[in-house]
């Protein structure tokens, strides 16, 4: 028999029973990489830049030949020639000459420092004068600065965001080794489902979870696969949950919201070959009615049916499961700090997660409870984030400072 | 001549002188709606749930007929029948009776209320013990109790969150009008520059901004188009940038590190049909030679050469155009408190951005300045944010406490 979990225990199992899984990998255009997980260390096949640039436009030279220069005694230089942009310089400076070189443009050999163009005077005939002293490197990039062949520039298993993309392109990676993304089969069970695109008959309801959790998979960085309505069957749920358990790495079965379902549920999970039932049951509000099991190294959640139920779940539990899975930090959360409008009672017990409205009145963050039954997806929509209630907590005070985990 | 702007001023000039734009709109299957903007009210077409339901297993009873049972007094009824999930009852419940319903079944006509199967016990001789007594309403949920018809569910332009893909399948919409992306064209200039997948010969550099600023675009949920490396002739910048405009809500013309480079892109800004110059430099480290016009509602924004500066310059600046041109919150910050690891100086009289790393040790959180040259990417690839250092600040103490923007 199995005892209720608490919320703490359940993320325990997680870490404890499950690691990241072997995903694969494949090459992934620059386009579409954002987001993704490098599957090799990214490594320098050149130096970056490739040469020593000017970071200024001005003059290259032998920055001793500008020893005591100053305003009022400039070092007086030969034009050696023009650096064009993106052009090797066809020539090399010798001592007492100056060239003008753009920014970003090639430092001819020989030259060691540059001189901003501001502080220089043209005089026409071939000279320049210079009224101010380089030090050596002054306004220099060195071949290498930005990134030195050999150099792992991200490591595996790196999450690819903006500027990564741009390292990449830098270092000439116009596709990358990723991390193929977590599969992560979805089913919906239950006679009474029906297609969202039908019009429920009945007592009917529409496949509100399937939809649902495939966004919030999406949202993770994960890749869902609709395997549709199960039923109420076990020979039909369990065909279903074996075939996803084939082709993903994670399966949720979003369960009929009556007893009769979760049963067959719950021994579908119980009879898969090489299942181990790990949580029937946690102390959560809303969301009591969830199971989890191990199947090899896979993972199998029966879910609630209520949406809002579902939603919650997935949010607390499955994204910590993807991310174990995936081995990667695919989601973060955001948390602001406000004050409870209203007193919300708690004694049921469990932990509890409240939907709360942000309001913002007398300079203050209020968090107002959507308050509403149990189950109502729509309330959600009203929902800016939620407030976690600790198990044992007497409920929320009004004008209690509380932390609102942001939708 | 312009004057070099402050960030605020900056700021205020982009919500002066733009707004949102029409970006018309399109039809969007649920699985791809995650993110996008409603593009009109979503509004119920039928009530939800369309019949009264129970919340729980037990038997459908008149409320009455409970009254005063209790564990010792059970009340005694006799079955009428058993409701089907998703089946509409066949029987109407008179007094005296009472009907088992599994949880999310419909209430049959009669019945007002529900006593959980806990509480009974069936004789199974057509008569069933009921040891509770039950309020009417008691464990149902009432048609319409999730949405009524004609409530309006989400207005136009509310972007789409998880639990909102949730809201529309229990609607019925299996595809939603949402609003089409802002298209934002992007193109490099400079003649030195290369695509990625070239190697640069000579001082050549390859196209990192392109594909730095489409990421940052699809990041903050716009369309990026690329128009690929216009060189650095006036007349080859302003026939791209002239089509990107017609094709695009907002053009990125990431420019040439040199000044001859610069000042073309700014006679291409200037010289544009209906172009007014808004910004011509930033006070602002990296990312000074930034500058902004409005095309009649359009902008172009010509950003720095250097991919670092570029990069900062889109996040503070870009971002908060796209929000502007897109009428939404389509991207959103996350700060977290830590305290500097050794000094930063800083007397730029300019505001400054510092990448960061950030460390635990010693149970605190530790912001350490990514240094380097500016102009290299791939000193960000080690960043984790960046603080915000103010004009006129002398820079950062070690210790001191700072807000660290997570990238």
């Amino acid at each position: 028999m199995f005892d209720v979990k608490t919320v703490n225990q359940v993320m325990d199992i997680i870490k404890r029973e499950f690691r990241k899984l072997d995903l694969g990998h494949e090459q992934v255009e620059l386009r579409d990489a954002l987001g993704r997980t490098t599957a090799e260390d990214v490594t320098a096949h050149e130096d970056i830049p490739g040469f020593d640039r000017s970071s200024v436009d001005g003059y290259a030279v032998f920055s001793a030949d500008t020893f005591g220069a100053s305003e009022t005694l400039p070092a007086q230089l030969k034009l050696a020639g023009t650096v064009q942009m993106g052009k090797k310089p066809d020539f090399v400076l010798e001592r007492g000459y100056a060239a003008y070189v753009p920014t970003g443009g090639q430092l001819p050999e020989g030259a060691d420092a540059m001189v901003m163009v501001e502080y220089s005077e043209d005089l026409g005939d071939g000279e320049v004068y210079l009224h101010k002293a380089a030090a050596p490197g002054s306004h220099l990039v060195f071949r290498g600065d930005d990134t030195r062949v050999g150099t792992v520039l991200m490591k595996k298993g790196t999450r690819i965001r903006v500027q990564d993309i741009g390292a990449l392109a830098a270092l000439g990676y116009p596709r990358v080794l990723a991390e193929k993304r977590l599969r992560v089969g979805i089913l919906s069970t239950g006679d009474e489902i029906v297609q969202v695109d039908q019009k429920p008959q009945g007592s009917q309801m529409r496949d509100v979870n399937s939809h649902l959790l495939a966004a919030g998979v999406r949202e993770a960085g994960g890749e869902p696969v609709l395997y549709g309505i199960a039923g109420d069957r076990y020979e039909d749920i369990h065909a279903l949950v074996t075939q996803a358990l084939a082709e993903c790495h994670l399966v949720l079965i979003s369960g009929g919201s009556s007893v009769g379902t979760r049963d067959e549920t719950l021994r579908v999970m119980e009879t898969l070959e090489k299942s181990a039932l790990l949580v029937h049951g946690i102390a959560v509000k809303p969301g009591k009615p969830t199971i989890l099991a191990r199947v090899g190294q896979k993972a199998v959640v029966g879910l609630p049916g209520h949406p809002a139920s579902a939603f919650f779940i997935f949010r607390v539990f499955v994204r910590q499961l993807i991310q174990v899975l995936s081995g990667t930090q695919t989601v973060s959360s955001r948390v602001v700090k406000a004050y409870m409008d209203g007193n919300y009672p708690s004694n049921s017990g469990r932990e509890e997660y409240v939907p709360v409205m942000l309001e913002e009145r007398e300079g203050k963050i209020k968090a107002c409870p959507v308050f509403g039954k149990s189950g109502l997806i729509t309330l959600l929509t009203r929902a800016d984030g939620y407030v976690h209630i600790q198990r044992g907590a007497e409920g929320l005070g009004a004008g209690q400072e509380v932390e609102v985990e942001l939708f």
